[in-house]
């Protein structure tokens, strides 16, 4: 289908242009090229739907003044390991990254660190985080709040956020980190099943009627999409905008839901340094044997592999290293007209 | 039906049954008596199965050998503001508040607390701790493993464990509680169904012959029970497991499956003091705006009420001081039989 047409383009390629489309906003060349690789990386990992995909709306905030490149975060309160920051609606990509160092430090200090950030803008893809602190060796668990997508357990209406929670451990050179936001499905996900006119793996939310079902169409009409675990996720999604509203002293979700656009997020990272607990010489090789056992369960007929979480980011970062990143056609035509 | 048929027990009467059947064994007065009070407030506050329902197995665990009430745990290492426990195999509930007890303190010092508890028992109803932490004014985030009862997604024989997550916020005198395993239905839930001829609210897990069902009777019989979000919750039991047995150097859930009965567990513990942070002037007024906006939900036809995490804890406790908790005749009788 035309629609769905594909193009491979290199990580250099794509993170050129995007630091070249950040530039000619009021990006620091350093910021532009940080954006830009977290957005090419994102993709590279086969994030698409907050890689490349949707860097235009990024860009499209950046125009409108929701996304103020020029603002750092500046820090309001620090209580012994905590610290809560203002993060003033710089770029959500880089206020993450620098909450996230920031986290890592407090870490180094003694053995745990959190940090909140309040009034900052979309993060793209949580996950990234999870790698950057796993990658230096680090545990790492966050979560960001959103506007208003998911109708709660029992309700009609959206009242909760999807809430992506992030948790991360290293593992040998790469890590293991789940990346989870609490809908079964996102709007990107539906939407590219009806592109595709594909029914959903498993059910994925309501009909206008009240009815549960895997038709992406009925339930992007609806608006009412399912939270993973029906009750569990709701209430879950609930409790983290709770934490990460009173950590930050930023907004929740229903006062994130009342601005013309998603900006303005209350976020969290809490990051572990495991390098002198007791057993840290044992911890590849407990989760090697995890990982072992994992992977020892008898797959159901249709199931071709059972993964760990991550594994399928790593896959997708090789060959998109070596083939290119796939991207739709549409998508890169649009982010070509964007270039200054 | 006269298998489910209750009486009523006043709390009182309970904990005493239990305290006075507990000191038989070798517990302390102290440790009988607060081991016996949690078992109560678990089942005054409806969660019966981790309650006076789950009583003689904890007692079966005490005749065994499994569960030893003179041990105590000791520190096996500091690392700023985390602490490393060895559990000895003491009981698990009393092993649980004194972990959450110990980060409580840590929180005071710093903000930010975390203990990682090896080598315990079973802690019953997690929600509990979580109530504790709260109840002092913390915020709490903890949880365990547990032996393996679930398939991983896309497997059919069980590898991962139900390992609960609890999530709890100081909310007025009360306190807003997510107590959440990773199944989409226990096992007792299930049974319960089964014993009152009930299909589940929504699916819960595959027949023999691989299809998805709400048919409590067919899950019981193929053990293949469904994470939370399918895919979602087999990946976030995974990586708890993975945090618990590294952050405690604890055994995983492949290891605690090898053991006879459900021994040995790995639980992390973290809560954070919220006193200090900016804005806790406001935090029971933002909660307020969030409970109000979550109840102004526009109700689905079957669904009567919209509820917060641990809502219906509150009103449980309430209605069960007042009438007596509701016991099973079939296991209060067995209970009386416990007495020396």
């Amino acid at each position: 289908m035309n629609a769905i047409k594909t193009i491979n383009i290199s990580p250099e390629e794509m993170t050129a242009s995007f630091t070249k489309i950040l530039l000619s906003f009021d990006f620091s060349t350093e910021d532009a090229k940080q954006c830009a690789e977290i957005f090419t990386q994102n993709s590279l990992d086969g994030v698409y739907s907050h890689g490349v995909n949707r860097f235009p709306r990024f860009v499209d905030y950046l125009k409108k003044g929701l996304v103020l490149p020029k603002n750092k975060p500046s820090l309001k309160n620090k209580i012994g390991q905590i610290e809560q920051w203002e993060g003033a609606l710089a770029p959500g990509p880089l206020n993450a990254v620098f909450a996230t160092d920031r986290a890592l430090e407090l870490a180094k200090e003694s053995g745990i660190g959190c940090v909140a950030l309040s009034n900052t803008n979309h993060w793209m893809r949580g996950g990234y985080y999870g790698w950057h602190a796993a990658k230096k060796g680090h545990l790492f668990i966050g979560w960001t709040n959103t506007t208003a997508i998911m109708p709660a357990w029992g309700a009609a209406n959206a009242k909760l956020g999807n809430n992506p929670l992030v948790i991360a451990v290293p593992y040998h050179n790469e890590a293991i980190v789940l990346d989870m936001s609490m809908s079964q499905f996102s709007y990107g996900a539906m939407e590219l099943a009806e592109l595709k006119n594909e029914k959903l793996a498993v059910t994925g939310g309501y009909d206008k009627d009240g009815n549960l079902t895997n038709d992406p169409s009925s339930i992007l009409q609806s608006m009412r999409t399912l939270p993973i675990g029906f009750w569990k996720g709701s209430a879950l999604s609930f409790i983290l905008d709770v934490l990460a509203t009173i950590l930050s002293d930023g907004l929740a979700v229903h006062q994130v839901a009342k601005k013309e656009e998603e900006i303005s997020c209350s976020q969290v990272f809490i990051t572990i340094d495991p390098k002198k607990l007791a057993g840290s010489d044992n911890q590849n090789k407990i989760i090697d044997e995890m990982v072992k056992d994992l992977k020892s369960s008898v797959p159901m007929d249709d199931h071709p592999s059972i993964r760990y979480p991550g594994e399928k980011a790593v896959q997708n970062r090789k060959v998109n290293r070596e083939k290119g990143i796939p991207v739709l056609a549409s998508v890169w035509e649009e982010i070509l007209k964007l270039n200054p």
